[in-house]
């Protein structure tokens, strides 16, 4: 039985979502509460692998039980898969860093990473014209400049679209870098925090943080609203392409198809892997 | 001269507003960088005396510059006492858990705490039905039930009015227990979040967090809507009136009279202490 799991998390505490000797990450604190509640030796799949110090809020995982494990999970006294992220919010005890809001049996034929068709991410800017908020910084990269949300904006959408992303790519040995940017743009919230949402069918390593920055640069008037999709067509990451900080970056979304959909998606990404399939991201 | 500060804090890393030998305070905290700037030996004096762990958005502070510390302001680049709040935040360090909004030349007659006509508080809860977010765990407390928000709210609004809080007060030597309540209701919010909203001339000592308490007692149906107020009529403290933890507790304003009505109102509180003027919040 596959199980899917709905996420959400402050990556604060955390080196990332990978498991990792030695350190605390998201997978590795998830798997070994799975394991007090289900026993065996749980791996998760998930859509987003988050870099240490990325959040998420709307992240998905599954997970494959088992019959033992899924023997334990029918002798609780609400044998559902609904219940497991009950179970699993008492183990992770009170104000945890990360939380499971919910489990459910996936439907045939779904991977939470090679079924999904598209990701969303927010980012979240406060710069001098912004109030800054001591309970927000957690999850707000601070600029001391003022930025320019209108032309940041504007260099957001001329980035849209299925392109090469190398430039705005930490280069990875066998990864494809040519995504499609769905969707980027920038607004300032009520509390006027900068607000970029960037959907993209998948993103290679670290390209939310480049696109933001090369916003950023725009904002702050060191680079023209041009330049950034200039930089996006030659190609090369260069040392100008500046990388804004995880903190700021959060998982938001992750989309699938219908469920009568996922079977034949999953034989076409078996049949040659999907640029969504391959990403290492975010 | 005398300048009034308007500050922002996470109260998680506090023991509170007030300075205290060797633990860590929002007041020891802004006071030691004030020192840094200015020199001397500043002493804040605050709208509403927080506890530990209680955060503010909208917290009013004044501070009596002596002359060798106004000196020292008027010999920076920006000799304006708008120039402190910016330097302070310059003092305090990337992503402070404390931060100056605003830094001003008071108007004539204005104390922080003796002026103040009205304070208001938010107070967030997440219960069963709120998906519960990692990222928001530092200001929201977590209810282990399904939480009746118009049952709570009507408890809240039969609270309202000009009265003795004795049972939803600390007891504290010569402190004044009558209080009008101005505004106090619930709502959810957005993310299914319970928000009060609880606004009153002066708060005695823990009396949000016993008042939210009171509502959340009704919410879960462990009192009547109608024994809120009872409890207050009966005048007497009891083991029944739970305060909720200082996590979800934040001191979002402060209100003061016009410029031109402050002096009258220093007069006033000379010659009869106002029931604002000796709180012991929040």
């Amino acid at each position: 039985m596959r199980l899917r799991l709905d996420l959400a998390y402050d990556g604060t505490g955390f080196r990332g979502w990978a498991r990792q000797p030695g350190l605390r990450t998201v997978q590795g604190t998830l798997e070994t509460a799975i394991a007090r509640v289900l026993g065996g030796d749980p791996q998760l799949v998930v859509a987003g692998r988050t870099d240490a110090g990325v959040h998420a809020s709307g992240q998905v995982a599954h997970l494959d039980l088992s019959d033992a494990q899924r023997a334990r999970l029918e002798k609780g006294r609400n044998p559902t898969p609904a219940a497991l992220a009950a179970r699993l919010t008492g183990v992770l005890g009170p104000y945890p860093d990360v939380a499971v809001h919910r489990s459910a049996e996936a439907p045939a034929g779904f991977d939470a990473r090679f079924s999904a068709v598209w990701r969303r991410y927010e980012y979240r800017i406060a710069d001098l014209e912004t109030s800054y908020d001591p309970l927000e910084r957690g999850r707000t990269t601070t600029v001391k400049a003022r930025l320019d949300v209108e032309a940041m904006d504007a260099a957001a959408r001329s980035l849209i679209g299925l392109h090469d992303f190398a430039a705005y790519c930490k280069w990875r040995e066998g990864a494809t870098t040519i995504r499609t940017l769905l969707e980027f743009g920038w607004r300032r919230d009520e509390h006027g925090i900068l607000v970029a949402n960037v959907k993209a069918d998948a993103f290679c390593h670290s390209m939310v943080r480049a696109l933001v920055g090369a916003c950023a640069a725009v904002g702050e008037g060191r680079i023209d609203v041009s330049e950034a999709a200039a930089i996006r067509d030659v190609g090369i990451r260069t040392s100008e392409t500046k990388v804004l900080a995880a903190r700021g970056l959060t998982l938001t979304e992750v989309g699938y198809p219908a469920d009568d959909l996922l079977a034949l998606r999953a034989e076409q990404t078996r049949a040659r892997r999907s640029p969504a399939g391959d990403s290492g991201e975010d």
